[in-house]
């Protein structure tokens, strides 16, 4: 049987998500959960794997298995085999052949920057920092160049795997709530590093140094050496992927509310 | 010179906020750090000691050094000298005789908790958990019988040092944003581990397994034996001291924004 899971996880103490011989990962740390949990050898495919220090609220795994289990078995039993910082967050019973990987229509990430002079202290770790003021609008006409399909070149890693360097980006937004920024993105899959890379090069922008004519040239170029740093992972989190509609697979989790303006006042409903 | 220090930290690593001497506390960590910066040995004194893995988000500590430096060399310089989980969020010089602690009109606290069939992941250590439902009306009704002053010992830890469990409370503030409760406390001064015995007893009448006129039987009791277990640190937030307005003392830091229900769209201003 076809089991599909929503799963969320702190970033900063795994090697990313995918499987390692010798560091320990979040696929590692979930499949050795659901094992014990199964009494049976587990293994994994997920949606879009994450980097070191990346989050995720919404990772999307399939697996097969032929233990009966009903649903929130699957979610409160694995989560006794897990530790604090990962939690199978739903369980369903998809189509026999869904695909966590294939099947994904797009995927949807999003970056929590914090402005201020002071560095984050709380939030370490949760969050990038930056301490110049950055201009909302300049970041959003720089955004606005990256909508519909391009070869993302210029922001991909030299150690990126994928076939293709040519993407579709749906929609990015970019808003300010308090002193915490959050650029969310939406599009058909991302190139390794891209949205850190992207982030870096946002930011050359928005604090006045590079101008938006510097941003088109830098994607036109399409090579990595021209744009800005990498952006560090912190402020990452994997928001999920999504699916056709008939699928039903969950597109928001709990630990979404954590981040800025997600939270909607929805006392005595 | 006499100089005052909001500081914010994350509770989890540290014995809480007083020194100790074999063991690692907020204090400790910013008194090495402090020292580093200035060349001197430095002594500070806190509004408001917090627990083991409570947080702090404007701690507000005195301190006297006869080294010059300029305010945002206090912020930076010793920022440079504190772990990534303590920061200074701001600096002043007050009136020579301020007194962190002594002159403090109140104190806030903020207590923010989950609501949702799975435990936190990614906000682990950051949040309180209740997998049950909770009806803010009820939790309301019940602080509304704490608000004035009264003799808190229902609520006092056996351990608590205040030579008088007589306090005032101002306000009580219970939201829900998203899936996240926050409860606000604003009074004169908290009993040991006050906070979190008054949340267990909250969630209690909240969840519906005790009446309101019990929460008020056990306040009139005043013994602790009658009250619901201690709820735990994860969630606790020390927002900070208040001081008479002439004083200057800043209320807010950009680390406050991290709560639920703080945050305002300040984009464009």
């Amino acid at each position: 049987m076809r089991v599909a899971l929503g799963v969320s996880y702190r970033g900063w103490a795994y090697h990313g998500w995918q499987s390692q011989a010798d560091r320990q990962t979040v696929q590692d740390v979930l499949e050795k959960g659901l094992s014990q949990f199964t009494a049976r050898p587990i293994q994994t495919v997920c949606a879009g794997r994450t980097d070191t220090g990346v989050h995720g609220l919404n990772q999307v795994v399939h697996l097969d298995c032929e233990v009966e289990r009903d649903l929130s078995s699957w979610v409160r039993g694995t989560n006794c085999h897990l530790p604090k910082d990962i939690a199978v967050q739903w369980a369903m019973f998809p189509r026999a052949d869904f695909h966590a990987r294939f099947d994904a229509r797009g995927r949807r990430y999003s970056y929590v920057l914090l402005e201020s002079v002071v560095r984050p202290s709380m939030e370490a770790g949760a969050v990038g920092w930056t301490y110049r003021k950055l201009d909302g609008d300049l970041m959003r006409e720089a955004a606005a160049l990256l909508i519909g399909e391009h070869d993302f070149s210029a922001f991909r890693s030299s150690e990126c795997q994928a076939k293709s360097p040519v993407k579709t980006m749906r929609k990015i937004e970019i808003e300010k709530y308090g002193d915490y920024w959050r650029f969310d993105f939406d599009g058909s899959a991302f190139l390794h590093h891209m949205i850190r890379n992207l982030m870096g090069s946002f930011l050359a922008v928005g604090r006045g140094a590079k101008p938006v004519e510097w941003f088109a040239e830098v994607l036109a170029r399409g090579e990595r050496r021209f744009a800005a740093p990498t952006f560090p992972p912190d402020g990452l989190y994997f928001t999920g992927p999504y699916y056709d509609a008939e699928d039903g697979i969950p597109t928001h989790t709990a630990a979404m509310d954590w981040l800025p303006g997600y939270r909607k006042n929805r006392d005595g409903a």
